[in-house]
């Protein structure tokens, strides 16, 4: 009966679903050795992480989720998934496209989430959440299901904290009066430098007790880190 | 106020949970050393294949999970689950006998999976991806919990691409005018025939790039594949 | 229309994903070497452990996620998980303040879980069931992002089985006609007592097939059991 406050254009949809299947799709593709994947376990994880941002945020939201309202989403995240496989062919160890092009995918995940959150009135805190939640979420679930640890866990260049940044600005300029759709734009903006600019510069959190663990590894000898 | 399209009828739904209950309970029982369960973990993971599959399909349609509305696909995949216990310790390592169940559960899964999906107003499309889902999504759910590689991520017997042809036989045949009963009966035969055969014939997807490894390979000497 | 049969005070479900926070910042601050978390990691399993358990009860439930629908539980959650990185730096290794709050912060999701589902009309097999997936959801999560075995699938002291039983006893007594109020606090003390005695009498759950394989063992010398 109310008109819905914002409603995610579709192509803008279907671009973020078709951009996360390629980045996707070149990620899997650069698996030998035990955890190669076979085209369809390649396919899996582009459809995975163009589209399961969008579901973890529906879940979240308690909203059929959007994705699989229609035919297009899923035609959308397989072809990208099959143009993915090619340039992973074509620009082997691309790793500057695979970061920029996550980079902007995470940057969308996260504003469509949170812009969606607000549509549905959801406050603040949790509209944040859902869209740190989407942009990243993608991510959980293929290093999941590909048995790798999960990346956004471990001390690394900042990642769902550029997603939390750029989604808690979407947040702030809509309370000071701009549109959710500029706001979405701003925040997707911000997510996508603040993730380049993290990879290019090796940007991350401090660790836990950084300090006492140098103080005992000056002590003891180095600590020796195993590679995961 | 409309009536259902389709309803899924007790008796079929419940068996599916049951056969699924005594095939996820025999493969968790066949576990020793580091991976080894106690009663509750392998009565787990029967109710994890049993029911997964179905609060998969459910959650992605939107709909609350139909197993969790009576007492009885809990009680039918528990008890499923104390069967499949003593199945496995009287029929030591009997494969095929987990081979052929588990094709027949993919294949019922998928059926409900994409039945139920079509007869909500789903799309074709994401109709046969949640019959795969549900299909496929017990054994994702299974391997995750217990540590183990993914198995439908992996090089091996089509197994996700069974329940995928036998989803899309549903859409298909239902499309030229067929009773979904009647389609999802087919789609059933489809899939569990189609995995029995590939376990048989041992066929499975072409790996990505697999002439390329094949000439390095000859040409460095063959490429040690380590097992996970 | 209908007035809500029972409702679960903000207070208290407050205080339930705070000291779950606590209880989840403590243990993943306690990690070292490959599995170190930064700060961001050790605050996501914060977050995952008091929100996680109630997220897989209303998805199971089909409700919209009640953590999600005001501010105060990510603040909670969150405030609490920073607090849990403190107590961690001064209480190095409180083992025993680790396993004492989880013991009441199982009970605590244990006996919302179940409460939420009978108050929603859901029957008493799957009530008890979902109360139990509520308890021990979140270390599920948390042990999958963290990529850890799975704690409650692998022998060990009594978990999940606390769980089942304490919320069996609030589906019972509340059958009997006690208030769901008073019938979900037995719960919660039934499965944080069974809990913690089970931690200081080291009580597990008999191994599948123990005796089977005592036998063996004394026949063939020790199994080497591998430690994951």
């Amino acid at each position: 009966m109310t008109e819905p406050l914002f409603t995610i254009p579709l192509w803008a949809d279907l671009l973020g679903v078709g951009l996360g299947g390629i980045q996707g799709a070149m990620f899997a593709s650069g698996f030998q050795g035990q955890r190669r994947l076979d085209l369809l376990g390649v396919a899996i994880i582009g459809i995975l992480i163009g589209m399961g941002g969008g579901l973890i945020r529906d879940l979240l939201l308690g909203q059929p989720p959007a994705t699989l309202q229609n035919n297009w989403y899923l035609i959308a995240a397989g072809g990208a998934a099959i143009i993915g496989m090619l340039l992973a062919g074509l620009l082997n160890r691309a790793n500057a496209v695979i970061v920029g092009l996550d980079a902007v995918v995470i940057g969308m995940f996260g504003a469509f989430g949170t812009s969606k959150a607000l549509g549905l009135g959801v406050p603040a805190v949790p509209a944040v959440f859902i869209g740190a939640c989407a942009a990243v979420g993608g991510s959980i679930l293929r290093d999941v299901i590909m048995g790798l640890p999960v990346a956004i866990m471990h001390v690394g260049s900042l990642y769902a904290v550029a997603a939390l940044l750029g989604c808690s600005v979407i947040v702030t300029v809509h309370a000071f009066g701009v549109s959710i759709t500029i706001a979405g734009v701003i925040g997707l903006v911000v997510t996508a430098v603040i993730r380049v600019l993290a990879v290019i510069f090796d940007v991350s959190l401090p660790e836990q007790r950084r300090l006492y663990r140098r103080k005992v590894a000056a002590e003891t000898g180095a600590i020796p880190i195993v590679k995961p």
